[in-house]
């Protein structure tokens, strides 16, 4: 049987899937007896449209590319009447992060989860704000919640700890959990100075105009949220996890960790002490040049996970982007099949 | 419903598993309703035991640790017989390995499957030799052939491949595949010779007193093999793998490696080429410090997987131990169980 998918946010990674599943989809079939139809998609944009025979996906991506409309299968239907009324099995959820209020997206997922549609979001903001409820609420359902875009979307450690290290016990997580900080680090101890790293960083789309959400660490603060609440099982807030970015590291601290063998990482943790209590920062630290994840540069995300069986196990893959965070949603779209 | 567990070879990884189960028990209980029972182990020292109602394991484990025959439940059947007539659902091959005839766990996987049961093995034997007709029979008699354990135990690369990465093709795979071996050429790199880091790895219990199996690089050419076979579809002979060990490398090539900015490592690869063509190979490289792996030192593994949607994905973790190997075969087992 199809999966039935509908997709809220067709912007960078809801034209990613969309691409991912068109390029892939014989490999899909033929490899997992998987087949897809996406029968919705709404965005403030291109507008929102429903078929429940299937879209055609390849005119409204040239469409989008265009910047117009989309013609066809039009619908008045706003974004969570939508959800709720259209054919899908799985909603995924792609709109914009806001950390601080979740912002529609909250809303869309309630809305997925009570009319027993399954989820697959890329967007932090329900993950890091609303996860136990919304997990709760989709156990009640018996439906999906599936976040790993959510988290480094192009290294997939939620799926690995839920998955391969199910058998582990993971008491810490550690690790270089934002790209662009990484980049401008990794341009610092070439000889640049923070504020041309930063320029560069932006001429390549790294970093935003308004580049304070990576370079403070609230970034990397969302994601250590995240993992706490996901893999640790804990009940973290946000505003739990103390948080220092980047700014203040100059080219000396660059050469004082060289002649220390070692070299600065924004560093996101969390950790479950002996007695119980958590701990978990954000902020940067110096490596010693022997860690694994020392050697990681450039845009490249990393995390240490500790085990009760394994000790240490290290994963490093690229971070977020077009179709590092459409296999993200793909994993989970698979994952959510396979049941 | 329990899961029942046949054990097929009760030495380090019988007894580590068997420990961890204990251990674990109520973690295993509580996070997955995982309940087991194991009723039956077969092993050339201590004997062979079988109760469908399930064995005493603490008994066992301290008869095994007194070098005692077990002495409760013991049946005259033989192994084949034992794994035939048990009331197991999972058999778990964990005799000893032999790359050349696959020894007796071919027959004991057989059998198995034959008889509509499950196997999890950590033997290298019927993985690098009969992959392909064992899995074949397990698809046919609609039971699973789990064999994470086979390949660095200590890190999750083929469950990691078949489900976090799913969605991914991948087209090479590189890495430190061998503890052993990178133990003694990180050694080398402090300053000792080829022969002072053997004793050294053969003292610490890395090596063996014939170390031939690690550092001429055969035990990498099994998972190559087994790597090549499960993750990427080919067919490959274990003698079409070419493969070179550390033996010729000396302390000055240590010293060169460090004057370009290298160390050397010894990578297995395996590498699907556009044109179809299949490469793999074992042999020793000066990996450039700035690699991922160029950082991974002593008895760790790490590899790299390429990928069409994310480029590059490495792990890195510890190989095989007690607990390690323990812990792919529980990994395996809580896999079925899902199923």
């Amino acid at each position: 049987m199809k999966q039935k998918i509908a997709i809220i946010g067709f912007g960078t990674v809801g034209q990613g899937i969309c691409e991912i599943l068109l390029k892939k989809s014989n490999f899909l079939k033929t490899k997992y007896q998987y087949e897809y139809s996406i029968v919705a998609v709404a965005d403030m944009v291109y507008g929102n449209v429903f078929n429940p025979e299937g879209l055609n996906i390849p005119t409204m991506l040239e469409q989008a590319k265009a910047r117009q409309k989309f013609t066809k299968d039009v619908t008045t239907m706003d974004n969570v009447t939508l959800i709720k009324e259209c054919n899908a099995d799985v909603i995924c959820e792609l709109t914009f992060t806001d950390l601080k209020t979740g912002g529609p997206a909250i809303e869309h997922c309630r809305a997925a989860l009570e009319s027993g549609k399954s989820v697959v979001t890329s967007n932090k903001g329900p993950a890091a704000l609303k996860y136990a409820e919304l997990k709760a609420l989709a156990d009640k359902n018996e439906v999906s919640l599936k976040i790993e875009g959510t988290v480094v979307a192009g290294t997939p450690v939620i799926n690995l700890t839920e998955g391969p290290l199910a058998g582990c016990e993971i008491h810490k997580i550690r690790g270089i959990l934002n790209g662009t900080t990484n980049f401008i680090l990794s341009e610092m101890e070439k000889g640049m100075s923070y504020n041309d790293a930063l320029k560069v960083a932006q001429e390549k789309g790294y970093a935003e105009a308004d580049p304070t959400g990576d370079v403070e660490g609230y970034d990397a603060r969302g994601k250590v949220t995240i993992l706490a609440n996901i893999v640790m099982g804990t009940k973290l807030d946000i505003s739990d996890v103390s948080c220092k970015g980047i700014t203040s590291i100059t080219s000396a601290h660059i050469e004082e960790a060289k002649k220390q063998n070692a070299r600065w990482k924004l560093i996101g943790c969390v950790e479950k002490k002996d007695d119980g209590k958590i701990l978990a920062s954000v902020a940067p630290e110096m490596v010693p040049l022997s860690h694994p994840i020392a050697g990681v540069m450039g845009a490249t995300n990393a995390l240490t996970f500790s085990t009760d069986l394994l000790g240490d196990v290290t994963i490093v893959g690229p971070g977020a982007g077009r179709h590092e965070t459409g296999f993200a949603i793909l994993t989970d779209l698979l994952n959510i099949y396979k049941k």
